[in-house]
């Protein structure tokens, strides 16, 4: 499929209804006892977002010939885990931070105790919905590999693991080496398991496809951060939805901080040919993976 | 097998032992990084602790002719999910608890934020050994079934739900069927989820005796809490490990509040009649099981 802006674009727009709307099914609804809890998980994970990671499960089940439905529940699931970690993130004890997503975080709008059960809640949903959804992949065998990979990789060495770390790097001075360590656990695991759980989707795809595809997986994890880094810099309040230079004010070590800004730009771009060498041994299918990687170095929220 | 006090405590000794040893070949290593996360959650998991629930993991497995080695992951998967939610109930927007297991809690020995992490990768780590252990079940639909009820039982609709129905009640005037409604999910339903994991592991087990296990359960899920709320009346800090009379302190709704003492313990002895009743299709496989469901309203700690 030729990707251009106009492509993706109406793309992007189909896959955040798509799993927006799977998502509302596989949450409790608000109605139902606990009702403040149900309530808080639903604000955390509907809250306007860009779905970035159901983004990636869509884009690698296109490039691979999966029928969407198929991907639903791990699009839901990535998803899922991301806004748990975001109200776990956000608390006072962690980041303490007041705005998320352009609101209150779910600490401020709900309470403490009902943020962390909310994330704790939402972790087992995601497990829930890859064990039990009846539209995934009949083999029950790749599912569990989908489980082990979901759970390795938001665990402690994994996403919680970066977070550890980024707790413990606060006002130290990092070298490029410990700061791309950091951000490859809290964020690059959780964009590498997208990827992976719709290539473990694909039946009879090759080893070599499947690595290829995870090698594409970890530059644009690694890309996505430092853009992000970037932006925080170089973004306003309002584009991002959080504080700008909210990062550097509780000095946190960031990629400009360490590499300087130009540098930074030029380390993005690199990860992004990184990436794209990676999906060479693909013809014109992973096309929206190419342009993905474009994206996530060019923009500006 | 008979059992009596002497073979019941060899065996619970044996149990301890050995989900205390599986724990520690799970748990990431304390020198590995990120080291404070990973000492905290070995420090939480490897608290000196009854191992109530794989010791019933593990005792369903005995009565089911089930080798122990099979059901090891389940043992430790339940022990890691009941100790994320202890690190989790105790932070201070929670239980604010100081003391556990005799020892200060998670949040005090280290800080909150590693505390909220180590829960939140515990969890994570629970859903892993189930979906990797290699001496499980090879039956990978046995194990999305262990998976989808352990992500059942302990998320808004099980446990963490429970948990969050005991925060609103904190201070309110609750009937005995609600009490019970809370208790069913906060404590009763991963005691429920051990038993029903070792049923999923035995092949080719009738869907009769599978719902006598669960009913089993259910009513042992419940006495179990009767006989705590007991002994947070009548027991003394030293012997419970934690401080004596504080969910009473906390205004928090109690059984012998509720029913008075003389009635709970009418309670307590009711569900453990319906226990016994439950099993009454098996023989004297289950006495083990018999046994149990005694030592929960028996019990001083």
């Amino acid at each position: 499929m030729r990707i251009d802006e106009t492509t993706f674009e109406s793309l992007v727009d189909e896959y955040q209804q798509r799993v927006d709307a799977a998502l509302d099914r596989w949450l409790p609804p608000a109605s139902v006892n606990p009702m403040r809890l149900h309530q808080a998980m639903r604000y955390a994970v509907l809250a306007p977002g860009k779905r970035v990671r159901p983004i990636l499960v869509y884009s690698t089940a296109a490039a691979l010939g999966i029928d969407l439905e198929k991907v639903d529940g791990a699009a839901c699931a990535v998803e899922i885990i991301h806004a748990y970690s975001l109200i776990h993130d956000d608390l006072p004890a962690m980041d303490d931070d007041d705005l998320r997503r352009g609101r209150p975080t779910c600490h401020r709008k709900f309470d403490e105790a009902t943020a962390i059960l909310a994330g704790d809640a939402l972790q087992a949903l995601a497990f829930y919905i890859i064990s039990h959804d009846p539209k995934m992949t009949s083999d029950a065998n790749a599912r569990l590999q989908m489980i082990e990979n979901l759970a390795m990789f938001s665990g402690s060495r994994g996403m919680a693991g970066g977070q550890a770390i980024d707790l413990e790097a606060v006002g130290k001075r990092l070298n490029i080496a410990e700061l791309e360590a950091m951000h490859i656990h809290k964020t690059g695991a959780l964009i590498r398991t997208c990827i992976r759980l719709s290539a473990l989707s694909c039946k009879g795809l090759s080893e070599t496809d499947f690595k290829a595809l995870d090698s594409y997986a970890k530059c644009i994890g690694l890309s996505f951060q430092v853009q992000d880094d970037i932006l925080d810099v170089t973004g306003d309040t309002k584009t991002l939805g959080k504080t700008q230079g909210s990062d550097s004010a509780r000095n946190k070590p960031t990629f400009p901080a360490i590499l300087g800004l130009r540098e930074s730009r030029e380390k993005a771009a690199e990860l992004h040919q990184q990436a794209l060498q990676a999906l060479s041994i693909f013809a014109e299918e992973a096309d929206i993976l190419r342009y993905i990687s474009a994206w996530f170095v060019q923009r500006t929220h």
